[in-house]
């Protein structure tokens, strides 16, 4: 079947507009509500409240409590595609690091800390999946270039490139930023850089 | 006022002894009640049923379940005292990592965790003190003495004996257990020692 063959989509009308901004009102009023009252009060009734319509406006899109979050977060979370390059590791970690503490501190960034701190990764399997694929997965990716570019210039050992590196910095930001209610100001994240990360991927001085 | 002025304690009697026990009972229970159905599911009168005993005999003692709370994890923690002591850096770090990971999964490792993960820190302050004092504080102490005797060895550089990498390993693990479920093998923790902390800890090469 080729592309021309496709019936041809209908042209928007007033009420599909109309649909796509309710749409939209539904899935931020639903990441207010879990950045305000986390995961577990989170209601289909307070969605529909915070989005000013009815219950059965949003039953129709989403059937599920579950379903409706996987959304919200999915479309209300920064995507981190682009590393930072500026010319040093020091430099990369700490644009990173403010990157992702921005991200933290957001409204969408409440709304995730609420579903990883009060949802049981076996209990909502799916929502485990979204972090991985949203959140986990593209952070490592990042570090992993930012460290292999550090490698090529020799600021860098090569034994860094691992996992457990990777996870060294998600690993503090979430740490510090729930058992000392650090907040990472920039003088924080330089500390961070210069005290744990720069002294783990030097090179082996050989 | 010396010692000897203080009024005799009375010699303990059955009932009183009854007393310590049904006492015990309950910060068992609690301690049960917490790690199975969480913080915020956690009730007075589920503890009062699981100490096979009524909610009067439970409020009598305690008056708020944060109060109850305080005294079970207070009484139910380990205390980490001794740190290991075993001739090198990796040995040690690798025997605490496996005495933090037995007591994460004990009864009433699930039991704090489950306050960690539901409280607030401004909510519930004293909590919060209780989980510093018994957990953040000793650990670091302990992580500092194995760092500090492995710079008198010439095993670790001297600039390392700082906050941040103390805060390495209880992070790590935090982070890998909540978001990858890790339960930390022998074999998982010998990398977090070999791959993140010996790197980290080693002399500049100067």
């Amino acid at each position: 079947m080729t592309a021309s063959s496709w019936p041809e989509a209908p042209a928007r009308t007033a009420p599909r507009r109309r649909g796509a901004v309710l749409e939209r009102a539904i899935l931020d009023a639903a990441l207010d509500q879990l950045s305000t009252v986390g995961w577990r009060d989170f209601t289909m009734e307070g969605v529909a409240a915070g989005a000013q319509t009815g219950k059965a406006a949003v039953y129709r899109r989403w059937s599920s409590k579950e379903d409706l979050v996987v959304d919200a977060l999915r479309a209300g979370l920064p995507s981190f595609q682009q590393a930072p390059n500026l010319g040093s590791v020091r430099e990369d970690l700490i644009a990173l690091c403010l990157r992702a503490r921005d991200a933290m501190f957001s409204r969408s960034g409440f709304a995730l800390r609420s579903v990883i701190h009060e949802c049981d990764t076996v209990q909502v399997e799916r929502l485990h999946v979204l972090i991985c694929e949203k959140l986990l997965a593209p952070t490592t990716g990042l570090l992993r270039e930012i460290v292999n570019r550090g490698i090529e210039r020799g600021e860098v050992r090569a034994s860094a490139a691992n996992d457990y590196v990777y996870d060294t910095i998600p690993a503090m930001m979430m740490y510090r930023t729930k058992m000392c209610d650090s907040e990472w100001s920039e003088r924080d994240v330089e500390e961070l850089v210069d005290r744990l990360m720069l002294p783990l991927l030097r090179p082996d001085g050989t």
